[in-house]
């Protein structure tokens, strides 16, 4: 195996900030004419089409475009459109289909519906000359470049950044879109933590089994760090809000049993200080991404973000330190960080 | 520890049938009255309020009413209404809460901004006097009795029907209300696998996590069937759909590593075959629930739904042998059916 920092894994993540610099010079116009549509139209329902880590962005815009631009965002069962054949209504949706390779048959079928019922569509994805594409009215290309590792990084921060765009493209607030400008240069930062987390890895090189929990903006960040964990890593891990674990799970928690818990300062950081304890009244070993000092004081392995972002955008960074986990993880396990056994990059399922 | 057959959660599994009987001659006006509602005013959209076992009845909802009726459903975010208190504009929606207790405050919150913002709303509840119900124009009793055991199984077989209640009133097909008139007797059937189930849960005493697959209608019965587990037996187990565990979880398939997956015969059960198959190519443990002889045939560990129910009502049978087998592992366990470690049967979350 190569060395780590020559892995495409290791370069896509490093990768990040120049993509970002990227596609915000370049898709901004983009934005614009897609807000221009949303808002001539007088749409205030989105339904998105997406799989795999391209869900995990839909999960995002559900919250940055409920709660900075009032729309009810809902994510699509893309079986209805292809096995079922019983496609619903999307009356007067912005049906938004995102897909790296913009390849999935499913996410294509979705599309496709909306376009033959009149709907709005616009896609993101890393190939602006994919099927997927042809059924965007709007596309969004994510500017990334090749991305070789089978384990989507880039692409992921890449699809956030487009959807925070068309967010302050809606909204015109130029406060935000100054906070979205300062993000690339906040991700270069966050990479700061690569030999921290490197160091602290192989505590877990034994892990079976973890939990992640994130909530409001980052239950996103949740559940993107869960799957590059089971990517790369092969442990067991499932994602949660804190208020999902509360109903039901919290039960299965046994002294020692790994949760990290994904919160950054913010509106959710105060409750965050209170379930992190709960856990560790259980014995939990908890490991906590934050920048908030008492998130970080009350874990048993702090990882302290570099950086405050706004909430609304400290997904961007708070993914990064899931993504160096999984790297280094992997690699302490001597597994092949490029291509995990058993996956393909393009999964193309109906 | 009572003898198993005393406990609360054994009775209650066993008493579903006959709430289902009590649901259907009880509630089918209401049912009529929330269609008629839905109809005058030409909802095309659907947004559903839930969280633990009655989020798992949400997901049924999406397909069912997706697929039957044309409806758009997406599951709101619940911290948009409490904790970021940015609220999304409902627009001509119907707002569904669902909880068993009517007492979560965050689905109370979702509740009372549609109904500020002027939206039809709707409630299913097996407590109409509760917090949640007061914010229903219109509200489901599920007529299920006290629920004592901790784990919901009455209320979420109860939650279902109700939801196929729904949509037969608003496509009026006198066939697909027969159908549903006849699970009752279904379910009934079904509580036969108890012998068998007891039998094979000894298998899994020392299993200490697994994945459960479900689609289209049964993605609900997957989640549900996991969550039980996770409550009742302190397993870590994750639910998928087969399309998602195909776009990466698939690599942390090890030989042995237990996967359940539910396929009743209908559009799903030919899939199911080829993902069983590629599951035991990886010397995966497969546990079928199915009454498709080929599903059977191609696992490890067949167990046999005794009844075929068209396939948009058999997660109202296909979750029992989970609820079953969740019971019984417990038990082999020597752990409190009724009152499971760190749960409460309310839970509060904002």
């Amino acid at each position: 195996m190569p060395p780590l920092t020559q892995t495409h894994l290791y370069r896509e993540i490093h990768e990040q900030p120049a993509v970002l610099r990227r596609l915000l010079d370049e898709e901004e116009a983009t934005a614009l004419a897609l807000a221009d549509l949303v808002r001539g139209r007088a749409i205030d329902h989105v339904v998105i089409a997406a799989r795999g880590t391209s869900d995990n962005a839909g999960r995002y815009a559900q919250y940055v475009l409920g709660a900075m631009n009032g729309l009810s965002v809902g994510l699509a069962a893309p079986s209805l459109f292809t096995l079922y054949q019983r496609p619903p209504r999307f009356g007067n949706a912005l049906v938004l289909g995102i897909s790296q390779s913009g390849q999935s048959p499913d996410i294509v079928a979705v599309l496709a519906e909306a376009r033959r019922q009149g709907a709005l569509t616009a896609v993101l994805t890393n190939r602006p000359d994919s099927p997927l594409a042809e059924q965007g009215d709007v596309v969004f290309n994510l500017c990334a470049g090749d991305e070789r590792a089978v384990a989507a990084t880039k692409t992921y921060t890449a699809e956030l950044a487009a959807v925070a765009l068309l967010s302050v493209a809606l909204s015109g607030a130029a406060e935000d879109r100054a906070a979205l400008w300062a993000m690339p240069d906040a991700v270069a930062a966050t990479l700061s933590m690569d030999e921290a987390i490197a160091a602290v890895a192989p505590r877990y090189r034994y892990m079976q089994r973890c939990v992640v929990i994130g909530r409001g903006y980052n239950y996103a960040t949740a559940f993107e760090t869960a799957l590059k964990l089971k990517e790369l890593t092969y442990t067991i891990v499932e994602p949660y809000s804190s208020a999902d674990f509360l109903h039901g799970p919290l039960a299965m928690l046994e002294p020692g049993f790994p949760v990290i818990v994904i919160a950054p300062s913010g509106v959710m950081a105060g409750e965050a200080v209170g379930f992190v304890r709960t856990l560790r009244e259980r014995q939990a070993e908890v490991i906590a991404i934050s920048d908030d000092a008492g998130v970080l004081a009350a874990a048993r392995v702090p990882l302290a973000l570099p950086s405050a972002a706004p909430e609304w955008l400290s997904p961007l960074t708070a993914i990064v330190p899931g993504q160096l986990l999984a790297l280094h993880l992997a690699h302490t396990r001597d597994f092949d960080v490029d291509a995990p056994r058993a996956i393909r990059k393009v999964t193309e399922t109906v």
